[in-house]
């Protein structure tokens, strides 16, 4: 019936960024999405495929100042800026009734005096956090279908949630020792001038970073303790890997019962289209997602001694942001949830 | 009319390496193909995605042993092996009516005694040579709409070719001096457990090889005079980078005449789908055709001197391998060329 | 007083792998060692520059066939040899009274039914094990001196052991709760054609391996519990870096007292002219002992909880291996133990 | 006779670059130079071992302002600045009677007006620039010896006059038809916070930059003119290759007359100490002179033909820069070429 079809006609505010980017790859080759405005201030007037030269031949806009007015007449705003854009415009897209999808951290964290903390400034907008939904289909795709805005969750976040899931949903573990040791590829620290990500600084080297305290933590703990019911207690290490994309979470856990690690794995993650439970044995990579959505999982009890290990692998720009993005829209929109987002990773 | 499309059956015969994995990638979401039996003796039994994780969830076949009726059955037969395979059993194919598709070097060379001197054997069928197609759709894409059997350039020629094929064709330059300083990542190497291609070896290196002769060679110089109705001597280097996808060849041309270099190359490649003349003064990168069939050129006349320089960036395992066999596949069998080939390339 | 200085004649077997080129380049350069014999069967009177074209008007021997009394005419002995080969023949060297340093494992491990276990063949010479003293410096300085039979520490040993030490000896965190996130450049594979080493398999990529179980962890409890005075328990899990050289390991404790972590390490190590401890706030990364026998710490209690994380930095062909053979040759011959180790880190 | 050895006074002006960083490498572990004051207005007051950790340990130096006085007093000052910053400031060094090395472009060109011509502004001091020698001992050794001010060459001029040299000597080549492809690793563009030298953005990718005119080709076609003793012309394309150091050049040139080529480079750098011409058939790797001073250089005639092919390895911040800078020093000041420069490449 495509006669009828309605294309759903979107906005992205920032996408100079590398989750712009990705986003651009994602929805210009998405069957039901028109992408119609791409801002950025900085850029303004110059072709997006000038900057992204990958898009040539796939995307003819040109960057543009934002406007208030283009954005609400549009269906949907994805936001791909840094922290503290957001939570300034928002608001007022919500009363115009666009619905908003934000890869950024502003609606992410339940409590605005905690955000504050983190961010060091005050929140923008603190009674529009509850209207928030936290972007994360597996935990939340009930009331994302429902939602006006959902807040996207950050990289390491996506894969230490979903690596604990069934270890907290199914109470098989200590809740107050859990290690989570994650490691990203550059590209997460976005494409910004700074001389700590040049390659004589980061290729050819490996270093933890953030050890003292990471912005990403208190979002993890407040989204392990819901899966949990109860407060959870993370140490979390994230690394720095001279590789552009993906991440791997090596997740730590001390089991108080018996339980069959692998049977549980899958039975949970049985329907969902973009996890997948590795058979036994095997130990998933970072270039089996490289540009998919995909997030592979492995579970496995060193020795048989009490602590599991879990393994995951995700693509930090597709399922770490800009995928999951999508497919929040998908959900939101009543489309299949895999629509656009059935690309294979690309390996080698 | 979905309901009377004919999808097209199709094989790889040895689909364990690079340019077998990448055509299992593009031909899994090939919206008019249906792949049928992938074969390899060393991994017959074994799922292919448990070979190549990033298949998991798009292709349920396992590797199986090479079986001339099961080849025969199908539509479309492509040989990503090593040389010396496909011409032993390409001419039974033939015989029984399949098309066939040689992504390795048995049919590329015109002549039968060029290929033995540079490959050390004999050429096993030279009499079907000449039924050969050179799968270059740029210059040959009326013969590839009509072959039987189309011999898919390697991924330097490829190249090469195209970058000098507007200079050749218009007659415009010295044709006894030309250099091809060209480059590659590792993974053009192949699958192949080889200690001069590990990471140790080759990551955080760079180095020319195969100075004193290269197998390309002839097949580049063979097209090249082609384009220019006359002998075309050629020095040609090849590099290694330390990247896993991609090559640029930097050409060198000197001029014999005035000419519009940039009007020159887009006026050439104006209609075709797959090589993008990039606007003057940008120059093309390796990373902008990751996992594309986009092959991007720049002109240049540095100093305004007598020296035409040409800079062609493809990725060696799409272009330059897979890609460029299913876009001779789409002109086979009539399909619009561009089918199951519009990805747009991974950046970052 | 260089006219009656003893110069050190040394051989080493099996000097094709990385330990073996790495030793090579500080055995050349090494003030008080006369390098005599390198062997290897394989590569038996070839060049040693050919192989390893860095040493190039550095060392003018060729690989030679092992000979058991060429060998026994030395001072020392270094095994830069995978398991299963010194301990074969160390036990005629040692009656002959050479001195034996050996970088595989074949004598790391003090029970030869555990050591069978991990390695899956039953140990050439048990009754040699208990002279071995196992190489760590900074534990058994002084059994290093008077051995005669030197088993160097693996390279994830090393740098794990170095980051639990003041933890363990102080006493002041739980024993049956330790983890170690390791990371290892890939030259720790070795020298070895393996397509999973390859760069177009293990560059842009990370990954976890051995999860179930690595033959360093029986080594690292073994030196733990000797630290601790009591069974530690240890939950270890390597990683693939895609870089040539260095480990992280990332180590997290479970603190059973209140204690200054920074003070505890810095007094730990004081005096160690080979372990760095950075200031507070610093974090090691690999670059900063590129090539170097250094290894830089850092101790960290993230939000003042109740976990230690210690992440330690080493080069695995150095401080990891061969570097540090060479300081317990120092050691084991009386010299200052920095000499020929004073190369600064190369970077960027 | 240590009692009565005269120690180097050096010092660093612009010390927080690459070039700086691998300056202090050499100086610190230098027997005759005892390095005295490193300057950076940026880094003012900051250890040097905290901007650079590998120095932790071989450096108690803060980098300081610049100090016209301290700089006097010492024997030799080093600019490891950009262009612009040492033409201001050389002047009253001289009058002061100290050695100047500079390693940047402020004095390599012999005519001010085609220096304005590349660096867009005029010649601070266009009378100094005769009394500069260029810094390339294998040509320049003798005037070296007595001058007071070098000029160090680029790091792309000194692979490519290097290579070619040989030929021009001879007079058996083309003069009006060079061709210099050359790649650098990302050290090259330097320690600056730019984009385009992000990992996500220079690694796993190959391009060719400053086709249409580089600030090196005016420095090397003068030396190449000095060289052949009369006007060259090169086409000169630099390339950024995703790897930290090194530099590759691959030279092209016409041959006029039958020559021994191997013999013709043997002979010609028969006595040079950092000038390594390989055996016949073997290939240069940048991996091979990896951090060490050494330059290797294989030549080949590809089948035979007309055309010499000149492959050129060195470490863009060692012989391209910091190392030949300490080879001029040790020149100037009458010590042996190699002290302090005999470090052994880093293989892997």
């Amino acid at each position: 019936m495509g006669w009828s079809r309605v294309v759903i006609k979107a906005v992205i505010v920032g996408g100079t960024g590398y989750t712009g980017v990705e986003l651009l790859r994602l929805l210009a080759s998405h069957p039901e999405v028109a992408l119609q405005v791409i801002t950025s201030r900085a850029e303004a007037g110059r072709r997006v495929d000038d900057l992204f030269p990958n898009l040539r031949g796939h995307c003819d806009l040109a960057f543009s100042e934002p406007d208030a007015a283009a954005l609400a007449d549009c269906d949907v705003v994805f936001y791909a800026t840094p922290h503290n854009v957001a939570m300034n415009s928002v608001p007022a897209l919500l009363d115009a009734g666009t619905r908003v999808i934000d890869l950024s951290a502003d609606f992410r964290l339940r409590d605005a005096a905690v955000w504050s903390h983190w961010y060091g400034e005050p929140h923008a907008c603190p009674e529009v956090i509850e209207r928030a939904v936290y972007g994360l289909p597996e935990m939340y795709r009930q009331q994302i279908a429902g939602a006006q805005l959902v807040a996207c969750p950050g990289c390491y976040p996506t894969a230490v949630q979903l690596g604990f899931f069934p270890l907290l949903a199914a109470g098989v573990v200590e809740l107050d020792s859990l290690v989570a040791n994650a490691a990203s590829g550059v590209s997460g620290a976005g494409r910004q001038a700074k001389i700590d990500n040049l390659v004589s600084e980061a290729s050819d080297n490996y270093k933890a970073y953030g050890v003292a305290g990471h912005r990403h933590l208190p979002e993890i703990e407040q989204g392990l303790s819901a899966m949990a019911g109860s407060p959870v207690e993370l140490t979390f290490v994230p690394h720095l890997v001279p590789m552009i994309r993906g991440i791997l979470a090596t997740l730590y856990a001390r089991l108080t019962k018996e339980v069959d690690l692998q049977s549980l794995f899958e039975d949970h993650y049985r329907d969902e289209p973009f996890v997948d439970v590795l058979p036994a044995g095997q130990l998933p990579q970072t270039r089996s997602v490289r540009g998919a959505n995909h997030c592979r999982i492995a579970v496995t009890r060193p020795l048989g001694r009490d602590t599991a290990v879990v393994t995951v692998a995700e693509d930090n720009l597709v399922k770490g942001a800009s995928g999951q993005a999508v497919q929040a829209m998908n959900i939101m929109f009543g489309l299949a949830e895999t629509t656009g987002l059935d690309g294979i990773a690309l390996l080698p």
